[in-house]
């Protein structure tokens, strides 16, 4: 007999309830995080119950518990001190999304704090860290202290998310990455969530993808995400709505680090490509209604100048030059539109992948990204286009990589020249899940 | 750029493809178990794919080439320079199950060698190993050259199975023995047969359990287990049959490692309980005419002694004392007839667990048996008992124990009084599968 008492639950008992298809009990699911994150349940235990929850699935009750404990596992956030309320925003990633640069400070323009704890590009697409990062001088690493103060003063922060937010979250990601375990809705929603809970925010906007170039190839997946996500923040307590928009086609006209930062300073001063600007202003809008401050346009902050003069603070507030010119890659390939007609198709992954393989993201997390690299494109969906004009310009600092990615970009777009140009673009946002 | 040619596969894709529901391809299964066992792919990536691999299946294609894999992993054995025609057993595990103790100096009697690579218990089901260690003096290991003296001298042979044989089955138990996925049908009957294969048997006979005290609880699933050995032994070229064999009751009167080693000896001398006699002897007739003895009676050969003494010798070859008395346990405890009328039920899950709580199995692999301990049960399904009388007695080196293994035998047997006793004996063997 040994003196502490024996543990509730085995790893075995756990895995295999569900994987015979049960529910999990509260019980269950608060010892196998807990002992998960201690090390006492082991990483190849663990990958096989993700792999039963990724097949066998979990019930509301289940992924609202397994959030719960994960959010238990660290520490959490507490805004409530700030002189205005908070809104953060969430994307599930795609090609080309730059969003959170321009909106963070529009929205903080709107007298609303923006928390946004972000993290590095793996794969085709990019990361907010990594797109600041080269600006230069900018740091990533803020201490709580040094957050709360650039809120209140600011009134956006854009940071590396701290080790004590969900520490089983982190172990288990890193988990799911090596185990083809990532797609499992339960696990996705309940990662991005027990974050966001965390954290401390007042509301939350949530940015779902859907297209060749998002985690959610389909719709219905999405809308699972977006449905699962919404139910975990209500259940806790936190207003949020979710957006599905489109990722077939990559937004803006830029994928790269500095090449988006250049892109998001064109919105704030006024000008940016359409479908970032109206997905800026959509988001925004949602979140002053979260944060309850509705009664102000964030299209005047952005017309007005202050979103830009927010910009600039907050960059300068983390070391970072917003006056220095940005890096730009050694090496350009341009690629000729292949016939005179219209533009019909550009792919999201196509061009992502590309602008990944050029440089501009990673493929393991320990490697370097370079600050120039990436894919600009000169034309959109519906845009006509001219036979040996550019179409597109590769940049990179090692043009070996150029082979590479122009594979990666054979089949991605179609010109064809039976079909006239323009007509109105299809919307970004698809639906809104509440 | 490396020297070294890439991999073929990786792991995720590997896994991605099972969870996605699709078949794996040759080249795909040959890399992924070469590329555990060389350590390359990790145990987590490992149990998400046999996990995948529980919930999605693998056909009839996919499972021999992942049992030819882990062949190729290790040695294989050839016993065609024997004198003599090789039959191998295996069954897949009971409660109070030594027929491969009197089985394989039967055979061995009539002609046929008998290479029997065995294992140790784990559970509530006794290893072959461990009961014949309870002979003073005999040993498990044996070098290759001294196994294939003995089967040529002796002409039977029970020893454990060497490290050389299928290391990738070895590596994957003890992944799934940890993990919720020793239940896979296709892994059980791939690691089964990769030893037997490997092995070098000139034909195969499986005994394949079926109810409370088994592996496989239902018929549907020990019948899908048996035919999926019985099509990977056909497509190696190794003649395989499997009998499905009701284990809801324990075999024989015993269970315990010495306490079956006198029955499996009462058996050879010519007595012995009915049941454990007419599987014996169906096993043993099956065996014969895989390896193309069906001329002879196996029965004649327990009639007249010839059995007994390949026994006596096979024991000696491996330094037992086939005269020493067997080890006893210290302490006994008598559970009595609760009633008079007929014992309807018998549980052989309730009787396992009994016997492994007072010691003769493990929990872990690492833990001793004990020689002594087990069960006796004093009247089989069908039989006349008196209230009061013993119907079972528990043996155990440390009285303890006897608390948690009369708690497991709660519930496990049924008396009653309006029933007539006799009536004829349900067959043992429900099936044949070829």
């Amino acid at each position: 007999m040994s003196a502490t008492s024996p543990a509730p639950h085995d790893a075995i008992e756990v895995i295999t309830a569900k994987r015979d298809g049960g529910a999990l009990s509260d019980s269950q699911i608060d010892w196998v995080v807990d002992a998960y994150t201690r090390g006492e349940v082991a990483d190849e235990q663990m990958s096989a119950l993700a792999m039963a929850v990724l097949l066998n699935g979990m019930d509301r009750g289940e992924v609202a518990r397994w959030t719960s404990a994960m959010i238990a596992s660290g520490e959490r956030m507490d805004f409530s001190s700030l002189s205005r309320p908070t809104a953060d925003k969430h994307s599930t990633g795609g090609v080309g999304d730059k969003i959170t640069l321009p909106l963070a400070p529009l929205v903080a323009a709107c007298g609303v704090a923006v928390p946004q704890l972000s993290g590095r590009g793996l794969g085709h697409t990019g990361g907010t860290l990594d797109k600041l990062e080269s600006i230069p001088g900018w740091r990533a690493t803020l201490t709580n202290d040094e957050m709360m103060r650039q809120l209140e003063e600011v009134g956006a922060v854009i940071c590396a998310a701290g080790d004590g937010l969900a520490p089983a979250d982190r172990k288990l990601y890193a988990l799911r990455d090596v185990t083809g375990t990532v797609e499992a809705i339960p696990l996705i929603a309940s990662s991005i969530m027990s974050k966001k809970i965390a954290e401390g925010t007042g509301s939350l906007v949530l940015d779902v993808k859907v297209g060749s170039g998002a985690f959610m190839k389909d719709e219905a997946s999405a809308r699972e995400l977006a449905a699962t996500m919404v139910a975990l923040g209500d259940d806790a307590g936190l207003p949020t709505v979710a957006f599905l928009t489109a990722m077939s086609t990559p937004l803006g006209l830029t994928a790269g680090n500095a090449l988006e930062v250049a892109e998001s300073v064109e919105v704030l001063a006024g000008g940016g490509p359409a479908d970032v600007v109206d997905l800026t202003l959509t988001l925004a809008r949602e979140m002053l209604v979260g944060a309850g401050r509705d009664d102000v346009d964030p299209a005047d902050r952005l017309a007005d100048g202050s979103a830009m003069d927010t910009w600039r603070t907050m960059v300068a507030a983390q070391g970072g030059d917003p006056d220095a010119a940005l890096p730009t890659a050694r090496e350009t390939h341009v690629v000729p539109a292949p016939a005179t007609g219209t533009l019909t198709r550009l792919d999201a992954l196509a061009v992502g992948t590309a602008a990944w393989r050029l440089g501009a993201g990673r493929a393991r997390k320990e490697d370097p990204v370079q600050a120039g690299a990436g894919v600009v494109w000169h034309a959109r969906p519906g845009d006509e286009v001219t036979e040996g004009q550019p179409l597109l310009t590769l940049h990179t600092d090692t043009p070996e990589r150029f082979e590479r990615a122009l594979a990666a970009l054979e089949g991605g777009y179609d010109v064809t020249t039976d079909q006239a140009p323009g007509g109105a673009a299809p919307s970004v946002v698809l639906d809104c899940v509440t």
